[in-house]
């Protein structure tokens, strides 16, 4: 079949049966190739100035609507800006002739015109409305299920804890525990756990399998211009928006923040679609979806700046300043409505309000320097380890999710009831841990003097229980993110050492050290420290800077501390990028194998372009196929579009059809022309394409030896893109990089001379890179050896499940048996079959993992 | 002379006498044209994996110093990273070569390159160093020079008011005022005024010129790309550093924000000079100037993370994250050291630490809107008037600009003094205006009840006076910003509103707008309202959004207004768009003409490059010129580079080079190779350029006819860029325009079918734009009526000026005499000719100011 393709490695064709003449043509008219071309004709010129076609028009939107449902593909977003462009000018011209006719009608036009133009700030607001009113629903709910837990309120069992003991501190008789007895209190705990769990990881395997995980480094994807349908639709944010709830307050060591995010993406993706500007336009729905991740992060930290900041510092590879202004906009409407909502009912957007009176000393900056450090080396930690557990998950695990997430719920519950900072939602625990020893706080004895040991003991399991669960639980089949996690160890580990440095300078209190503090007032503030903590443990695992800043001070108002935060996530910045680039986002970028060209990555190849691209591609002739012979081309090759060219022998270059464009051209071409299949297509109008009609006097082709019932030529040469980017084939590779990075192209067509070359994607560029990075690195006894191990582990669950299989069996479970490794292997398989996207080259990216 | 360069308007060519050969040759050897190139042959792909020559490498080095040097022009940024990536390729060749001979130098090797690696981080620590302490240097002599208008301090006349009264509020005996009359004082005042103005102006006008003004717009043009040989050099850092106290201290009304971005920009500058690093690589350079300016912001507003905001929203039109990292790291080092030396003795890097307590209520968002619509409105009134007054001042007072500061410094403090808003320093002035009525604090009775109306006059007087002094003193020849005159401008504007609100609840206490009120307990506070104030003043003379919210909270730690000062933020934003993109740096940019793409417009032409291209460009052909030929079309044209093509029949495109390259490739080769001035360049090597030695048993081309003495050719392709950037004819304007502001080219070419067709440049881009936007508006009657009327106010001053002179005279007044008009002119002419570039093209950019 592949004989068909027309292709370089050929340079004298031999001649073929079914489209024989598609290069005899050309190979007996050689006045082709002598053929002047003396420029462009002002006639060519000011074609391009030429009113549109309607219909071309109405074409062209028809053609953008397909192509951004066809799933696991690149948007282009050349041609959609040129697209845009078109749609603009078109709409300007429309409109000076309605100026100019004054009808009767002109007020509603200008009222049209009006809501068009404010259209984006309408969007913009609904759903920055929708995010707010969200967000302030989850909390609600989130508290509710994380109190019921452990109790309920005797005068409404609707209330949370805080509700029912409306303005009294510590507890109230409203409120009560479940049982007297802990270990019916334990029990209880632990099955609720479990069964929020199970709630929740059905919900998302039946429903919507893309609402499981945190969803940002796919949003990330998605910004970029990959298309992945479904996964910010409405099944998705309603999954996501029950779920989340349940994953938190089943006390799985999970966040809300990644979530949450993915749920105001989701929001903006749906509320946007149902406006005909952003059904039609990629570049402008980007703009929505980078705005709605600020406001993602926004709501869930209460952080408006620093959603910002977020979204353009991890989420969007390119910002453009009008991006910003829409994301300050969008979080700034839905904090508003958060904070009318005001769900935690302090009346104040700051989550943790904290009042650090004491400033903080020089001597400081040593202990600050241990939690930078501490917070590299937790995210390069976490971020090695957890895509292990990945690796493994989706090799032996990707068949029972519902069962790993129960089973991960339960243990998690079993483990963390004895600590009492692990017991408590995280978001609690930090409260707790951020607070001033002064001013009457005080949790479980938290600050007293005797209990210091104690504490640090508790600190320090709580610290390390954590972050092992973190590491099994980030990635399971739940929404689960991993924002809140970190800050919560970081936070454990923070206060551990403040309370340490505390007790030091109790011990020494006349060192030279401490000669800063003044005498017999207390000097330290472990507080601080748990704050510090929080923010090095975010910025080790998102490998984020400024956002994370920000965002502590808007999570705090601790704005003294300012320059010791900048220290820290400094410190935790420099630590963690010794030990590989990216955060956990970008590494499961890379884990998952999605065409994502990280910004920022600097690579030193010191290699053209000729070196990594597609050297004899796939190409049609601009005449000459019939469109028997077009469709046999398509079938046989996979490439997601076809370079344009003269003739094959000449091989100048003419234009570039997508594969949709012409998969659609050619439909429509059979159902609206009744074209036969021998019907022979045309890329290029004389009009349009080659300036020959001014320069040659001879016809161009002759037909003479055609099959007459071909004669009926089909032309696609408005499907055509006529100027795609194109390349000398010299140019580095670091180039081309940066043209796909900063401009966005699906393809580069590499030109020498007007000939084409050959051709390179994305995906040409990360696999070369790819190899090049990993040429040293792939060892094969390693990579044999992390195989051995997942075996062996792999082994132990599986004796380990059975034997409670056997029990349960006998015990007669019947919540746990649901879930059991028998029964949900047909669907669970489905649910992960539609996330392996279906890629040509994933095999050789998802390979990567091997070598992790 | 013209008939020299080879244009492409002869398609047949005439032959000529000096280079005749050069055109007949390709004449009369056809098979060129019909010469079958099949590919890159695999050769020629290798050719560039090779190691490179160290003497080109050397070359090519000694080319980009050489480059950075030539002023006006704009720096190749594809070029430049395309170098820096040879550059380190052949660094890493060489290091493994060590590694290869482990000789006895390895340690020092390895020394060396972590040396290397860590060069970065030491020039930012250095230069965060140096810009901290210099602005804790400029702090203490502004604050000490402020005082000293007003008074002494009798124990030491080198302290200011607040350390001689150290502890005390509100002055203290050792502060002597310099009378007890205040006619005296108020002559004092003046006179001390108008010496520091005239010394500042004196200084800037002698010894420097580049460092009179904000400096933000030129540093943006630089960043982008822009040479402006000496604006960041090391006598404008120290005229900068010693005009800009005395600046401030005249009481002129213009801010320190700006000039201390530039005076950090230059220190950034001077410093990383002295690295070799960076003297070689402007992209490297680059990214430190990004850095800088973000220290000079932090240092500015004790700000550090808006230092890196602004850094971002305002001054790179390209942020890549690894800069902003260095910005993070250089304002954290900058704003440490400031901290550390601790000038306003707060002993926090907070400049106005305020406590709201009080929250806001939602009936307040009312005023809030009022004060957003105040601070766009303002931004576009000053906007538009303060660039007439400088069109004014560039067409008659560029002669005397020490005269006019001076004039300005006298009439602002005659002006000044007797309000007490306008009579002290701003940043004080915008301290008291901050602060709540709670707690003490009161100024002049700025808080009592029946001081009201009078308070609201002052502010009022104090908010249109100000206006006007900023509109006409923004733009004098003294270091000058316009931040934080704006400031102050919003805070007593806001301040009046608030008073205002206060008074109004206070006569309403029931009604049920204010229902949100506590009874008999403060409600409104007025010190809110002037943070928003500022906050919306600074915004829209700035037009940015997130980096002035992050710098309000950072400069009075107020977080609980986040949302109302978001929410005037945006107000603010949304009416200043209104009227006109871009802040103030931008529209100076577009007065002064120089060739800078907004990244934040976005234009919708919907035309062809082709339109705006040069269609006949100065194209080499690769062979046959003599150097004669060359330096003649050198001589003619004025263009900063020349493709080369095949032959000027073909035009087949194989080449760039710049002009500064050619130049130096010919003065090497007539002096090294004493080649004559009529042995013929070749700009391609059979080689590198063109692949036909694999492909043409022939000889490429015949020499027969050729003068003997001329067979000494010159190869010069090695300084030929052999794959720039090319495009096709029909490519959107718009989408070359994303190329040049993304990828940052000199040139684009465009090319069709392998010949060139024509060149574009940002110029041609910028104007074709300014062609399309101002076609209908550039109405000459009102260009007309504009010109009469600065006659008209130039008339007035020279009648005043010649008046003052008489009387001036009779009086003998030395110090004014010494600036009078008549003397001064010579110099001042040539410190404002420095200043006006030599831009090809600026007379046609120069002229936008016309139709302002």
């Amino acid at each position: 079949m592949n004989r068909r393709s027309i292709s370089f490695s050929e340079p004298t064709p031999v001649p073929r049966r079914s489209n024989s003449y598609a290069t005899s043509i050309s190979s007996r008219n050689p006045r082709n190739l002598t053929r002047r071309v003396s420029g462009l004709s002002t006639n060519d010129l000011e074609e391009a100035e030429a009113p549109l076609d309607p219909v071309e028009h109405a074409v062209a939107e028809e053609i953008a609507e397909i192509k951004r449902y066809e799933d696991f593909t690149t948007i282009d977003w050349v041609q959609d800006a040129a697209r845009e462009n078109l749609r603009r000018k078109a709409r300007r011209q429309e409109r000076a002739g309605f100026f100019d006719q004054k009808g009767r009608l002109a007020w509603r036009r200008t009222l049209w015109e009006a809501y068009d133009a404010g259209q984006g700030w309408i969007v913009v607001t609904l759903i920055g409305i929708a995010i707010g009113l969200n967000a302030a629903f989850l909390n609600i709910v989130t508290e509710w299920l994380s109190d019921i837990k452990l109790g309920y309120c005797t005068t409404a069992f609707y209330l949370n804890e805080s509700f029912c003991c409306w303005g009294v501190e510590n507890g109230c008789d409203e409120w009560h525990h479940w049982s007297g007895w802990w270990p019916i209190n334990y029990l209880l705990y632990i099955a609720f756990s479990t069964a929020f769990a199970f709630t929740s990881a059905r919900l998302v395997k039946s429903f919507a399998p893309y609402a499981a995980g945190s969803g940002i480094s796919e949003i990330k994807c998605i910004i970029a211009g990959f298309v992945m349908k479904g996964f910010l639709g409405f099944w998705t944010l309603l999954i996501k928006s029950i779920g989340l709830p349940l994953a938190i307050a089943s006390g799985l060591s999970v966040g809300k923040e990644g979530p949450s995010v993915h749920y105001a993406v989701c929001t903006g993706n749906v509320i946007s679609r149902m406006f005909s500007k952003y059904r039609r336009n990629a570049a402008k729905t980007r703009e929505i979806l980078s705005a709605t991740a600020a406001a993602g992060v926004a709501v869930a930290f209460g952080s408006p700046i620093g959603g910002v900041l977020f979204s353009l510092e991890e989420m969007s590879n390119y910002f453009p300043l009008k991006t910003m202004w829409r994301s300050y906009y969008c979080c700034l409407v839905a904090t508003a409505v958060l904070a009318a909502m005001n769900p935690f009912r302090t009346g104040q957007l700051v989550m943790f309000t904290v009042r650090y009176d004491r400033d903080w000393h020089y001597f400081e900056v040593i202990f600050y320097i241990l939690i930078g450090i501490f917070g590299g080396l937790y995210g390069a930690f976490v971020m090695k380890w957890n895509l292990r557990v990945q690796a493994f998950r989706k090799k032996y695990l990707s068949k029972y999710p519902i069962v790993e997430t129960c089973f991960l719920a339960l243990s998690t519950a079993v483990i963390c009831f004895p600590n009492m900072f692990l017991r408590v939602d995280m978001t609690e625990s930090m409260e707790i841990l951020f607070l001033e020893c002064e001013g009457g706080h005080d949790y479980d004895g938290l600050c007293d003097r005797q209990n210091r040991w104690r504490m640090v003991i508790t600190l320090f399991l709580a610290t390390f229980v954590r972050l092992f669960l973190v590491i099994i639980s980030y990635g399971c089949k739940v929404p689960a993110g991993i924002f809140v996690p970190s800050m919560a160890i970081g936070a454990s580990f923070g206060r551990m050492v403040g309370i340490m440095v505390q007790a030091l300078h109790e011990r020494f209190p006349e060192a030279a050290f401490f000669a800063a503090c003044e005498a017999d007032v207390p000097c330290i503030t472990p507080g601080t420290y748990a704050f510090l903590g929080a923010g090095a443990a975010l910025s080790g695992i998102m490998h984020l800077t400024v956002s994370v800043v920000v965002i502590m001070f808007e999570l705090t108002g601790a704005l003294t501390y300012i320059l010791p935060t900048m220290i820290v996530v400094g410190i935790t910045k420099a630590v963690s990028e010794r030990f590989g680039k990216g955060g956990i986002a970008d590494r499961m970028i890379w884990f998952n194998g999605f065409p994502f060209l990280d910004n920022k990555e600097e690579h030193t190849f010191g290699v053209p372009v000729s070196q990594t691209m597609t050297a004899h591609p796939t190409a049609l002739p601009a005449t000459g196929l019939t469109i028997q012979d077009v469709e046999a081309v398509m079938a046989d090759t996979k490439f997601q579009g076809f370079p344009i060219i003269e003739d094959s022998d000449s091989k100048i270059l003419i234009g570039y059809i997508g594969r949709t464009e012409l998969r659609y051209a050619l439909d429509r071409a059979k159902r609206e022309q009744l074209a036969p299949l021998t019907s022979v297509c045309t890329f290029s109008s004389p009009a349009s394409g080659a300036p020959r009609s001014s320069t040659t006097s001879a016809p161009p082709v002759s037909f003479d030896d055609m099959d007459p019932s071909s004669s009926a030529a089909v032309d696609l040469s408005r499907f055509v893109d006529p100027t795609p980017l194109s390349v000398h084939p010299r140019l580095p590779l670091e180039t081309v990089m940066e043209v796909f990075k900063k401009l966005g192209p699906r393809v580069i067509l590499i030109e020498h001379r007007g000939r084409l070359m050959g051709l390179v994607t994305v995906k040409d560029c990360l696999k070369y890179q790819f190899q090049v990075e990993h040429a040293h690195e792939a060892d094969r006894t390693m990579v044999g050896r992390k195989e051995r191990q997942e075996e062996r582990v792999w082994g132990l669950i599986k004796g380990a499940a059975g034997w409670v299989g056997r029990k349960a069996g006998r015990g007669g479970g019947s919540r746990v048996g649901d879930g059991s490794p028998g029964t949900p292997t047909a669907s669970g398989g489905n649910a992960t079959e539609s996330r392996s996207p279906g890629l040509d080259g994933e095999v050789e990216l998802e390979d990567r993992r091997n070598v992790v």
